[in-house]
């Protein structure tokens, strides 16, 4: 029998979801339909919301509840899990002092507006002193998590992102990549140039089939358009609330391919969402596990089912026929084989964003290395360019020709997300891995994609990852899962197989 | 200078303006954009924003802080009328019981949703149960609210969607315009028996042009896009935040005359949301001044304006041309004066919502008297569906075969809005005293209307009405602006110079 205190508890923690799914919504409203006017008056409800929700959070009346739901114990699996998932909120919430959260609310809002300047007009100069602030109170923050959660500042930080990632595991898997991903990528290039070119599609593409087509592939995939929507935004992002999930894409008439496979990415967020256990849906420990797990759905959907061979055989009819009436769909460049080249063609490039899945990591490990440079005081902000100019020549190969399209490309340090760039190459790993297991389970996965059928693979990740919510920590997920803790040979040999085997 | 009190109730209001903000926007979502299976987890979150809105406002520390601010004085005119809105709110917030407030939500809900069912199979006996549930826990929230603020009962709640509307007032306009009414639209419908009916407008009218064509219109309004939206809804509506306000309408492919005209109806609504002051948008005394003056503003707009044969003379051209491509738009059914005689045809009807401006405001006195005897325990529900037909006879000349087209037609009361619908025939009063005052005070405002040019007459509502907040009574508000309080004969003037004099 579950304590009073646990019971409470969960009570506030069901108001607080109740918030979170609010602002969800208003956050979603704003990228897609809010007016401009309303820009101060949306910040100011905004802000609101986060406040009380903050103070439901950090009441010492929860601590003492915690405490006594803790040593009354009464409690299943779940709501074990569920309990613990309260204290690390607990925790995180009230191991930074109020002034110190403002502080760094203030600054990070100030720095984002900058940072959108700078990078405009490649002022690293300008925004130097206002970035230099933010790091400073990042460090603070780190500090203060770092104590109240007896972790490394940068253990600390990633926690928030990542719960229960280490810095001590990255580096290990990071080094492996590292040593590899030079060599790897110019073989892939020296193999890419010595076949033909993929042939490029002529458009136009009218964002209504574009949409069309995207709806079609998202609803084989599983999204329940019950519990969710898709629309456009300038930058595309999951979102919404509990049962309510709305991803964004933005459209191009000259070229659908990017958005097309935007949307499957932003669709594996939402399968992820949408597959949370319903018991649990409102609860801490129905929450998705990280942003490692959860850019390893988008990844697992996109990069290993999407852009495979076996999925673009069955999409390149379907793409042929959304755009028949307006495009020359009949010629060689229409072909399954050409359109997979297309996906998976490689490139050494100075954006991020922009980059492909071989050389993608070589931006994040560079990221990871330079932010934890700095907030350990080994790097100054002074030097940051240069340092970026040198490892982009070693990791990706290329110089960037000035800061716009160097370390001022990114908005996630000026927007204090300090800790956060690893996790998308830990996703990209675990996406690997997880794929690879699925594969072996599910004979008829690989088969199935080629009609379309997605049933083998979303199956399997919703009973390994979606219904599993916050109830283990990523390890034991992954693990119990495929066998092992990551291991970023399964990614390697994933690579390997798609653009050196094939 | 104000008190530390008075700034602190400031910023505990401001804050409860923060989560109306986001109420506004989530039942604007809720009706236009939300996927059906998210209705449960978008209850809770309205409700989550509901109590924590609700806990704000009664906490007793604001009843300190009222108290504190009042004897410290130091307030300058606004600031006062701020305080005395803020009490207002107060008093009526702590006025019920939180177990009354609760009990009379859930009972309220489940009658809507029975309501639905019982309209739609015609069954009066099956809602009564939960009507009467309804009007007995209504009857105490009034017993509660009359204790505390010293009014009648009807009084009592009335005063919570029209400040300081009192029953006696309307008793007298309401007597003078039934008294007026059946004899007067026998007159009219005489009259119109002895021209040519209207022609009918052959479509199709693509949502489209409708929805171009209403937006031209709302810019000739003068409606800010920068600060607001146009969507479309099953039930049109205002809504949406400060700075943010958002109208819907509902199209007709084969007709487009009724949403054209319900969208300058919620532009009048529109108008004065987003003409309220700006340097008190997030208090209590810069809201809109009650449900009648609400009222008014969208029928100064559609009825006083946009029926006018000024305005449609304007407009007929605008119509042809927008569905010329769709529709035979040649023919005498376009010229203005067809196009005025159809948006001014009266008719005896059963349904509130689809009358026309004679008759509506009988359906509205006739409710008005029922819902006051149903209070007062002069009218038991057994025998209401009889006494709505006889007050149908009497006063609108038609009787209603069954209760569907009767008694059941309106949600109000399922709802637990009860003496909510004067303020539908208040505000046409009031419309029609306002745009008397503005005619005679602008001269250029009917010929500015023959032009699309609305400014002057939204420029004196500005002025007298928007800015105001509610910095008045409806009663200051409306005697400034007119220079005298309500008078039912400015609107039979009206009534007569429009239908017998033309």
């Amino acid at each position: 029998m579950p304590s009073a205190a646990y019971r409470e508890l969960e009570r506030r923690f069901a108001r607080m979801s109740g918030i979170d799914n609010a602002l969800g919504i208003l956050h979603w409203d704003q990228e897609t339909q809010m007016p401009e006017g309303a820009t101060e008056t949306r910040g100011d409800a905004l802000a609101t919301l986060q406040v009380l929700h903050h103070e439901l959070l950090t009441d010492p009346r929860v601590g003492e509840l915690l405490d006594g739901a803790e040593a009354a114990g009464g409690l299943d699996a779940w709501q074990q899990a569920n309990l613990r998932e309260m204290r690390r909120g607990y925790l995180h919430a009230t191991a930074v002092p109020a002034d110190l959260v403002e502080a760094s609310a203030k600054a990070t809002t100030a720095c984002e507006v900058a940072w959108r300047a700078a990078r405009r007009d490649n002022d690293f100069a300008g925004l130097k002193p206002r970035l230099a602030l933010v790091l400073s109170l990042t460090r603070q923050v780190g500090e203060a998590k770092s104590a109240a959660l007896g972790l490394d500042l940068y253990d600390a930080l990633l926690d928030g992102f990542e719960p229960g990632g280490r810095a001590a595991e990255i580096d290990a898997v990071f080094a492996e990549l590292a040593a590899f991903l030079p060599a790897f990528t110019a073989e892939v290039l020296e193999r890419q140039a010595s076949r033909p070119a993929p042939l490029p599609l002529a458009g136009p593409f009218p964002v209504e089939m574009q949409r069309r087509l995207g709806l079609d592939l998202m609803r084989a995939a599983g999204f329940d358009f019950e519990r969710g929507r898709l629309d456009v935004s300038a930058h595309p992002f999951c979102g919404g609330a509990d049962n309510d999930v709305r991803i964004t894409t933005r459209y191009d008439e000259t070229d659908f391919t990017k958005a097309l496979m935007g949307v499957m990415h932003e669709t594996g967020h939402a399968l992820y969402e949408q597959g949370r256990p319903a018991a649990w849906m409102h609860q801490p420990v129905g929450s998705s596990r990280g942003m490692a797990m959860h850019e390893s759905q988008s990844l697992a959907l996109e990069m290993q089912a999407c852009r495979s061979a076996e999925f673009l055989a069955y999409a390149a009819p379907l793409m042929r026929a959304a755009f028949a009436d307006h495009a020359d769909t009949g010629g060689p460049a229409w072909t399954a084989d050409n359109l997979h080249r297309l996906y998976t063609r490689v490139e050494r490039g100075l954006i991020r964003v922009d980059a492909d899945e071989v050389t993608y990591p070589a931006h994040v490990i560079l990221r990871y290395r330079l932010e934890r440079a700095m907030l350990n005081g080994d790097l100054a902000l002074d030097d940051l360019p240069g340092a970026w100019a040198d490892a982009m020549a070693d990791l990706v190969g290329v110089v960037p020709p000035d800061d716009r399209r160097g370390c001022l490309q990114d908005i996630h340090w000026p927007g204090g997300a300090w800790a956060y760039f690893p996790t998308y190459t830990l996703g990209a790993m675990i996406a690997a891995q997880l794929f690879d297991a699925a594969c072996k389970a599910e004979p008829d996965l690989l088969p199935g994609l080629t009609r379309g059928d997605f049933a083998p693979f979303v199956g399997w990740l919703r009973r390994h990852v979606h219904s599993q919510g916050s109830a283990r920590t990523t390890t034991e997920l992954l693990t119990a899962a495929t066998g092992r803790p990551l291991d970023a040979g399964v990614f390697k040999a994933h690579l390997r197989r798609r653009y050196l085997d094939a």
